[in-house]
């Protein structure tokens, strides 16, 4: 016979789910009430609000899909993309892959403008393409690529897809209410984020948004969008205006109630609050992990606060050392994706996994682990380089 | 600003989401640990066990999709139809005419088979079309049609489409848990449910189940999957035998959590108890509906206890009855759909919402509404005969 799960409490330093506000399990966990009660459509609408704040848009297609991050991702491609289309996608790390397939499972092509992984991408590249492939219609990147912690200029691209006829999707997964991120002034068409990085919520839900421009394509294919499921010309219905909502499909309550209560926090907290947060600690968190000789894979300028991307020292196992960190600390911090498995070691400092406490706690786990298998480390001096980062 | 949301204490008698056991609500809540945590791959590997269990079936790909219900009727089209094969539907309801949808998007071609609302597929008619069409590779149908509360006999169904060398998808969104249900004997090939129904588990997963034959189909596609969410072959890396899974998407551990929990609430009931109390509960509620001089929608053959369409009386306005009730009682009673929208009651008994206070409550409070709404009813009659069947 199964008995209950208990899973222990761990701290979550990975590249998401991170660690969740106590509030936010707590709100998720009240009554389950109907999707289409008066009471959850009056909460649905604070949701729309709250997520206009936080991706900074007016636009009034912002919305939660009812599923995982890959989920919004593919809601963005099915939709604003048709069978024959050409998309341009800026791939410097594994999420821009995942983007290609998404095109080439719409029928469409993928025209590939490839950075090195761990550097921004670079927006001279995508002018080149946009000028070789006049027929493109859509652009596609990451904001903040989780696989490497690399940002890239949004603003710049969005402004070379638009002046070359194209509009601009967007995956906004690790950078959401954790560095800037201002879809309307950025000109984003289409936008997706998750729930488990930057707002500390559960996993499972998707935040979208989608400018005019994007609705209207929508709303003018020549086909069926190939997903029923994310097909926002019905899922518009669900959660449009006024108090008259059609039946699409059964929203996933109690998930919504933890977002809501994610973004209020947020709210709560303001945007550039919870910014300014992250880059406190990724400084503080740079400074011991740099004291304890470990070295950024990403340059400085396009380094996100929340991803710390770090090379694993010569001769050290990988799995060795995550291992201890989790049986011995309870401590988890996320292993390198694609060709940087086993390379790299990715330090996650997000929503409310964010705190000095979690810094202090990875500092000195790193540092005794680090010399339990032979690295030669000073954690006294990391601690102190550290602490010096606080100004203490 | 906005403040957290404070949702009321609803008695949820509708057909999905039904009342969640506090037991789940609670699992829900428990710490969130990462998606590729030793300690969470096990919890993985007894889910398995437990919904095998559920369906009755020894299928190793058996597991939760990420997302609603609807997802999971997406994950078996899009997995096991590719463009230009010919899908026979069986429609008797809402669900049929979205499974129509669903073949469609896929670009193959849907031959509709055509019952009655309110009426079980019909046998003959599937194999008059089997008949017809010797180039369908697959059959669809509805075990029990969320939408009218009828049910069909789907080993009846699924020996046809194998003699005639089809594979049979079956929705049992709304049986699960609730009627019986045997995968294995009754030779279905893909299977999907939800997590709000029977289970009585919050909304947000879709438990789905495939047959050897049709992870062979899935294997030898000639195309890839149009979903590169949904696609199984990517999944299976995640939800794989081993303690080695390959990242694909990021498990909305804690909706995992609650689902865990209501699996092992069933185990503990054991199936054959918890389809017993839903027949013994429907059977007290259907005395009492009848005594308020409500019939029924379905044929007695037919019906299922889980969900019980009644016709709206004469004259009595939809709406301004399930509002009293929602208002005044906290109870929530489903409306109708499609072509049964304004004309019937959908009255779910599912999972921990099938209980002897709910069906009390359900009979007391509606005697009380539709006396005050005008129609002639008999309060104590209705609760005499409701008693009587529970032997009081």
């Amino acid at each position: 016979m199964t008995t209950s799960f208990h899973p222990p409490q761990r701290t979550l330093m990975e590249p998401g789910p991170s660690d969740v506000n106590p509030r936010i399990l707590e709100a998720m966990s009240r009554p389950t009430i109907g999707h289409l009660d008066p009471l959850f459509v009056q909460m649905m609408d604070e949701m729309k609000g709250l997520l206009q704040y936080a991706f900074q848009t007016q636009n009034e297609l912002t919305i939660p899909v009812s599923a995982p991050g890959s989920a919004g991702m593919e809601t963005c491609f099915v939709n604003l993309v048709e069978a024959g289309d050409t998309v341009i996608v800026c791939q410097n790390g594994v999420f821009g892959g995942r983007m290609k397939e998404n095109v080439e499972r719409c029928g469409a092509t993928a025209i590939m403008v490839e950075d090195e992984w761990g550097k921004a991408c670079d927006p001279a590249k995508l002018e080149a393409a946009l000028k070789a492939h006049p027929e493109a219609t859509t652009v596609a990147f990451v904001h903040a690529e989780t696989s490497t912690g690399a940002t890239t200029d949004v603003k710049a691209m969005c402004d070379l897809a638009h002046a070359h006829g194209c509009l601009a999707i967007v995956d906004a997964v690790t950078s959401l209410g954790g560095t800037e991120l201002r879809v309307d002034d950025w000109g984003v068409d289409a936008i997706y984020s998750g729930t488990q990085k930057c707002l500390s919520c559960t996993p499972g839900l998707s935040p979208v948004s989608f400018s005019s421009a994007a609705i209207e394509r929508i709303q003018n294919r020549k086909t069926k969008v190939q997903s029923w499921f994310l097909d926002l010309n019905l899922v518009m219905g669900y959660w449009g205006k006024g108090a008259k909502r059609a039946y699409h499909h059964t929203a996933p309550i109690n998930a919504l109630y933890a977002l809501h209560e994610a973004l209020v926090l947020l709210q709560d907290e303001r945007l550039e609050n919870a910014w300014a947060r992250h880059r406190e600690h990724h400084n503080a968190l740079k400074a011991g992990l740099e004291a304890l000789g470990l070295t950024f894979v990403v340059p400085e300028a396009d380094r996100l606060p929340q991803l710390n991307a770090v090379s694993i020292p010569e001769g050290v196992d990988d799995a060795q050392v995550r291992g201890m960190l989790l049986n011995d600390y309870n401590l988890e911090i996320g292993a390198g994706l694609g060709v940087m498995a086993g390379k790299v070691w990715r330090i996650g400092l997000m929503g409310y996994a964010c705190r000095k406490d979690n810094v202090l706690k990875c500092v000195s786990a790193l540092s005794e682990v680090l010399g339990r298998v032979g690295v030669n480390v000073d954690g006294k001096k990391a601690m102190k380089a550290t602490l010096a980062a606080y100004g203490e």
